[in-house]
């Protein structure tokens, strides 16, 4: 007899601490994926939009979105991490690398980091990091992630409860910034803004304005450019009989949504260089309509680096509610119901020239 | 405190007469924008479709649809132009310059050419010259366009009045055609049709037959590839409150389903080189389907070149309504409620090879 | 009086044996058609997503898929073919030939090989050889379909009928391999599966599990980017009151599908090299959510290649109907009103290397 040639994904007790995972289908960038990137969000952050622009900054060419780069390495983890996930859990330490230029091939690998069963005996907490690589195997992103993942077998033993320790926030020194990264011909006028890293203090909340309303072949488009097989996106006949009714949309899909919004107040954010955590607070389906707001959290000087800063921002994305009162919580401390992410990022800022 | 940072548009005050402003984020143009252009209209211009065609007639390359650079350098004028307007109310002189191949980078100023405050005090209609160079800062699209704008306070003093003094058609004298355009080896059968520029009078009226259905996620899409960001094309939540309880559709898309219809009748109508006006006469709503007819305005030799000749058409686009009969205005002269689009605009076309 | 400008298409009358047709608009196949493909349909071979994978198989770049070059050689014969077909009725004796990569231009020619009147006087099956080349004249792809075609007047005598003799599959002899395949580097864990060609049997049923529900925007994107005419799936206004009242699917826009979901369970099929026949059983329209499944119909292997065998496959797909238990055809011997494709072609698969 033939063995069943279809992948039934991983679950809790196929994890080992220390395990590494070569996932599937290396995946080369190309103009067309960025071009597709712009028309699903509608991004106007100058460095993506314009090779001469980038050029004049340092870069070889008109690098992907980060977050393109983070939602291809993504794609590519799903059949071995999470294709028998509950639900994914969280995000930390993330970390772009080297710019990803049309052309370039992106390869994702995992390593088993952390592993801990919960009490129920039924699902356990898987941690991995992911770390990107293009051909040259230079990183282009890493990050970790845990979820929530089935066992097969509730009675098969539990394993030593092993838990990474994993920052709060990337530390401004282990940001990794584009090699040849110059801002003496930065043009803030047609990047779409005087405001620079100067003008923004902790503390602020800036209200995007904006709002974007979601249908389902976008983010079926989407999910599958980042080869993204997780079922949940796009079987309306199977999801009918579910919880919700209908297709959950990609969580990343808002995070683009988001930064794209983010542009109207944070024009000269020209580069996100790091992932410190995200939520995904609520779920989001199409017809939902996305704003954002977004808090300064943090002003980091780089070193030896007059010309620039980081800043740590915090994304609020909503559905069906504007966001010039910024909400985020209610009383009891949990979110808003229509809050549905909660994104904790690092960006690069351009500084006034001296 | 920190200033707003988000970008509240220019009021009828913010303009004056000579004013130049360079919009935000030049946009360089891929074999990406050019495939999700076909997806999303469906045109069939040889010129456009193919490399080798494209060479055969002194093109570099395959040259991307004038209208997608119209669109394009359009988009990068909302923010600064029409973020406040109430009305897009008409077109003028526009004029395609050096074509544009996957690789060049847009950038779009436009210079304030007149001013007329209305005589509720409460809007006014600015007229500006949009122009769009690439990175060897040279011409790839002109225009003036004119649109009501709210004003910021209706207590403002009215400018003094200036009227720009625009042509009703681009002369063909003043049209410009490719550097090294030759049409010895035009071929009629892979380009679709036998008919030649000799073969159309004008008068003539041609119903281009075929019906396109538009999508939310398509008109959402194409704009925001345009980076138009006006909030009337993509926010349901608000839209819902509003006059049509809808999203109103960039009325540029429509212009491009029309041309891409109009193929059928206007095969070797191979290139855009002027547009002389246009009216969005009614909206358009996901869910219309777009028909097309066109009328032959003019026929004009081109100055020394017994290859080619222009052809000024006007075509007219309606919604839920077949063209057979050339829909256009009532007895009262008004439009035909389902007539969308009557867009003037002259072409190139090749002559029949003595 | 001008002539009718628009393209009335062929009736049965307007073809004869022998008679050769070039079809119009060449098309220069991009990198943005490539990230388009992957964004509808999701597809996760290596080959087809990866240069560096690729290049290491010996191919030049990473080619474009095998069924968007068909789709796109049959997009173009529609206006010629089929605009006044009332059925599709099959195809055979298909074949790939050179790859296609970013930059190739596709023109396609089509010669009538066989014509039969129907009893009924009104209509009568055209049979025609399509026969799509690179910009090289290098054969890409060729195939035989055969479509029923309206009279435009019943009382026209009927031509002398002809039958071609087509093959019930292509012999593995007559199947063309790319140039400088081979297969030594070949990387079976980054493709996504350790099945070799020695794992599968005939006689062998795959179910491919996920489930993808469809779009109007799609399959619209889709027809469009293949520049398919066909007035069938544009137009809802028209369709609104036909058989179904809504826009049918091109049937292509399933075999693509269909082979994408085969990835879960064939993954190491990484080229199709033949189209032996195919089925559209019954219609599909936007909403359907399609599964598929897959029987191995035989095995070969291919002379002087050790490392590599053929794999004639039969793919089932069907709407809204979950394929566990492979569903086909009912007791009537018809096919399930649920069952939307049969098609039966080859692929390539490597061996297990000695």
């Amino acid at each position: 007899m033939t063995k069943t040639k279809t992948n039934p994904g991983n679950y809790f007790e196929d994890f080992a601490i220390g395990q590494e995972i070569r996932h599937a289908t290396p995946r080369t960038v190309t103009e067309g994926d960025i071009a597709l990137y712009t028309a699903l969000y509608g991004p106007r952050f100058a460095v993506q939009s314009a090779a001469d622009f980038a050029m004049d900054l340092g870069f070889e060419d008109m690098p992907a979105d980060d977050l393109l780069v983070f939602h291809i390495a993504f794609g590519k983890t799903v059949p071995d991490i999470s294709l028998n996930a509950v639900a994914n859990l969280g995000y930390a330490d993330g970390r772009f690398g080297v710019p990803v230029y049309a052309g370039d091939t992106i390869r994702t690998t995992s390593e088993v980091i952390g592993l801990k069963e919960n009490s129920n005996g039924k699902t356990g907490v898987v941690y991995v990091r992911s770390r990107a690589v293009n051909q040259d195997d230079q990183m282009v992103v890493e990050y970790c992630r845990w979820v929530m993942v089935n066992k097969k077998d509730p009675a098969s033993p539990a394993p030593e409860a092993v838990l990474p320790d994993l920052p709060k926030a990337v530390t401004p020194e282990s940001l990794r910034l584009p090699t040849g990264l110059r801002l003496d011909k930065y043009d803030f006028q047609r990047a779409g803004s005087t405001f620079a890293w100067e003008d923004y203090e902790p503390g602020e909340k800036i209200d995007h304005v904006d709002g974007m309303t979601i249908e389902e072949a976008e983010h079926m488009m989407a999910t599958r450019l980042y080869q993204n097989t997780a079922k949940v996106h796009f079987n309306q006949f199977e999801q009918a009989k579910g919880r919700f009714g209908k297709r959950l949309i990609y969580g990343g899909h808002i995070i683009s949504l988001a930064r794209a919004l983010s542009f109207n107040g944070l024009e000269n954010a020209f580069k996100i260089v790091a992932i410190n955590g995200g939520t995904h607070c609520n779920p989001t389906f199409a017809g939902d309509t996305i704003h954002a707001w977004t808090e300064v959290v943090e002003k980091n000087e780089i070193h030896e680096r007059p010309d620039l800063g980081a800043l740590r921002l915090r994304t609020i994305a909503t559905k069906d509610r504007p966001c010039a009162d910024h909400p985020l919580k209610g009383d009891d401390g949990k979110y808003d119901p229509q809050v549905v992410l909660d994104f904790d990022y690092t960006v690069l800022m351009p500084r006034r020239q001296p």
